[in-house]
């Protein structure tokens, strides 16, 4: 695979432009991003007035590095940029990233700055991420590569995460302690002036390690190319999308973009809707959802089995199956019969099945395991709110062990010293959901996924553009 | 104020029936939780087989306790409730907390037992709460009672919180680490066989250190006199319900209870709305929603201003003002001009305001001071992403100290470390918000209380009845 992506992502070596020994200057802290979370490529810092940085070796002109440079971050001031860029595609260097701000965001001198740049890189076959855009991650064993301003180390997984918005990311990654979201590749692409979220999508599609594609978008750059992969059955892999500007007023805030998909959010909706493209309501539900398809098999059908030790949070979780087009499953009388041999007298084997506070590792992977067998069952959210007397730990490891094709969703709302625990402890580290709620939004979503991919479209470009 | 609910809240003595020495269970557990929590009255244990538990005194019966019992936490196997209750009324004790399970939730049998104890209940002056519950909180410094399961330290606030589910009770005290929830009191209702949420509206709408009522219910005990309460106008203070049972397969998994409000989910919503009783979508929005009533003042309109120094967080927001009735405020001329002043220029001054990643304390704190003194502006949502060289701390605490009659709704996305700093070194602990989309949701639940209040209705019980 020659893409220059594979350059951006899997690169051997690599080089800050603008790196600073200033500690909270961007161009330190992305330098010590790398060296944190260990980057396994070559790195050469691009710095006049120092002769190392953080025990990287400072070159005072991109000139003076002789060797080969995969992929470089460029973070010198605006003044500056024009320059980086003509010596680093002088020297070969096809992937760029231009953190550097200031550009179309402030109007229109910064419009035209920014159209002089992509001349630059367009007259080279170089590409560029950004202007204004916030780094690289690749949390593979092999690359170990954080090039962005946000020191957390990533757990690698087999998502991909293209975020419009740099705050946005910083704040995803800021919070991957408490949310457990896991990455294989995340980029943070700023203005888009050259590379969009359609370079990536055709990337991701052919990338062994990506399973599943999200995206934080404020507008779709080509809309019509976006969608031409999904007519051409080009895309396999599951697309989430979370689109800022959905009301007028938040269409207002985020600003016009051209060539955007429609300026209206039901005609984006309508079409994402129609290829199968997973529209997210909020962060939370989209890296539910991703997890979802990492981590579990995709359900053959909409019949939900839910089993408990707590009557609330059972109903708060049956309460969502409706909207999500989820039902409860009628359990078969042979299923009824098996539950009654292992759950208490006084609990209950209707769906959902309750095992009361009393219910232990053993039964409730018993029980677990009998509902996947339930010919009429598609999918179990198994709800665990962990009491006093029975430890939360070999519940879900006991149910995350169970070998099955059916997806079984554990919610867990544990004693507080748990998380950390499963963290440390964990064999399987399967994904856990914290609220009730959230496990119908996933199944759903997953079967938006499913019935696209089953039913064939007969939708046709020329179909299409009378919605753009 | 007589009432026997001053028994359960503010006992002088308090007395636990089935205390136990054995670690992990629950007659030790909760005694664990008193302790810990450092209950200020005198605590009796009955447990024949002790003399000491936790360095409290254990006495072999309930008679043999010389002193006067304000409140009894009754814990003991089912044989033994009736004769516990028995001794209990006879010293006179009013208050009584029956946690033992295995009554009316069980099926007939349960249900009779249940009315039995009922009977005995009736024949005294004492009031019973439960079966089948998880304890009571009072975290008034005075106090400072913990009576559950489960052992965390809340923090004082003015919010009661009234759970039919103890599993949901004790998930939300579990994450209080987290969420920063905080109580004034809490108490979990399990069956209500004899109090029910009208006691507690009554007690509460009263009880001076209590300014916003929660509840998570799966069913209105009796709904008719829950609405006389609003219909007479004696309910002053903000009412929040979370309903477990919303959807047909929700309600069949809350099974029916006797007297409830109306069975269709419909009927419930335009009943509340109608007396601006808020219904919470989830439990991180009904909690939000109580810390906007505890912490802010109510808004007088829904124009809203957003500041921020991150375009996508910001967006995210205002894409939530719409579906809670809000809208982004027009700006007046002289707020811009004043803004022009301190806003960067390849920020923004219009409404969101971008002062960008740079955004100091100061500016934030001036801008913030400019918004909320705009006429056009009923409440502001100030979003701040912390970046590396702008620490969060500052800018949190300048917004805070604004002294103002509208409210500033802040929406912080930090560094991870922030979260434990500020809660051990912010002077004001004004609420936070973590997702840009929280603050629409908790100004459009404030503002359905105003207007309620505002406008005077003119529905009788009569024109009610039909519904029910």
């Amino acid at each position: 695979m020659d893409s220059v992506f594979q350059d951006y992502f899997y690169p051997k070596s690599l080089c800050v432009v603008g790196a600073s020994s200033k500690p909270k200057s961007l161009g330190y802290e992305l330098t010590k991003s790398i060296k944190q979370f260990g980057y396994t490529g070559k790195v050469f810092l691009i710095n006049p007035k120092s002769d190392e940085i953080l025990g990287y070796k400072c070159y005072p002109t991109i000139e003076s590095v002789k060797e080969k440079i995969d992929l470089a971050i460029i973070m010198v001031p605006k003044q500056f940029v024009e320059d980086s860029i003509k010596q680093l595609t002088n020297k070969g260097t096809r992937a760029l990233i231009l953190i550097t701000a200031g550009f179309k965001e402030t109007g229109k001198e910064g419009e035209q700055e920014e159209k002089r740049i992509l001349e630059l890189v367009k007259n080279s076959d170089a590409r560029l991420v950004g202007p204004n855009c916030m780094g690289i991650i690749n949390s593979l064993s092999e690359i170990k590569m954080n090039a962005t301003f946000v020191a957390e180390e990533p757990r690698n997984g087999k998502m991909a995460f293209c975020s419009q918005s740099g705050a946005i990311g910083a704040a995803v990654l800021n919070s991957l302690r408490e949310t457990d979201i896991r990455f294989s590749q995340f980029i943070s692409v700023g203005n888009k002036a050259d590379v969009t979220e359609n370079d990536l999508l055709e990337f991701w599609e052919k990338d062994k390690n990506i399973s599943v594609i999200t995206y934080y978008l404020e507008s779709f750059e080509a809309g019509e190319e976006f969608i031409k992969y999904f007519i051409d059955e080009k895309i396999t892999k599951p697309v989430i999308i979370l689109k800022g500007g959905k009301t007028s007023s938040g269409i207002k805030a985020a600003s016009s973009h051209t060539g955007a998909l429609g300026s209206s959010d039901k005609v984006v909706n309508a079409v994402l809707t129609q290829f199968g493209i997973i529209r997210a309501n909020d962060l939370n539900d989209m890296f539910n959802t991703a997890k979802g398809f990492e981590d579990f098999p995709i359900p053959q059908g909409n019949r939900v089995a839910v089993v408990t030790n707590a009557g609330g949070p059972a109903i708060l979780a049956v309460d969502t199956l409706e909207s999500n087009n989820l039902s409860l499953a009628d359990l078969t009388p042979e299923t009824k019969a098996k539950l009654k041999e292992i759950v208490h007298p006084q609990g209950s084997v209707n769906n959902p099945v309750d095992l009361l506070p009393g219910g232990t590792a053993e039964q409730f992977k018993q029980v677990n395991e009998i509902l996947v067998a339930d010919q009429n069952v598609d999918a179990v959210i198994s709800v665990f709110v962990e009491p006093i007397m029975v430890p939360a730990m070999p519940v879900i490891e006991g149910i995350n062990e169970i070998k099955i094709d059916k997806p079984i969703f554990q919610v867990v709302m544990p004693l507080p010293e748990f998380w950390d625990k499963y963290r440390k402890e964990s064999k399987t580290k399967r994904s856990l959901f914290r609220k009730p709620e959230d496990p119908a939004v996933v199944i759903g979503n997953m079967l938006k996924f499913k019935n696209n991919h089953r039913i064939k479209t007969d939708i046709s470009l020329e179909k299409l553009n009378p919605l753009q």
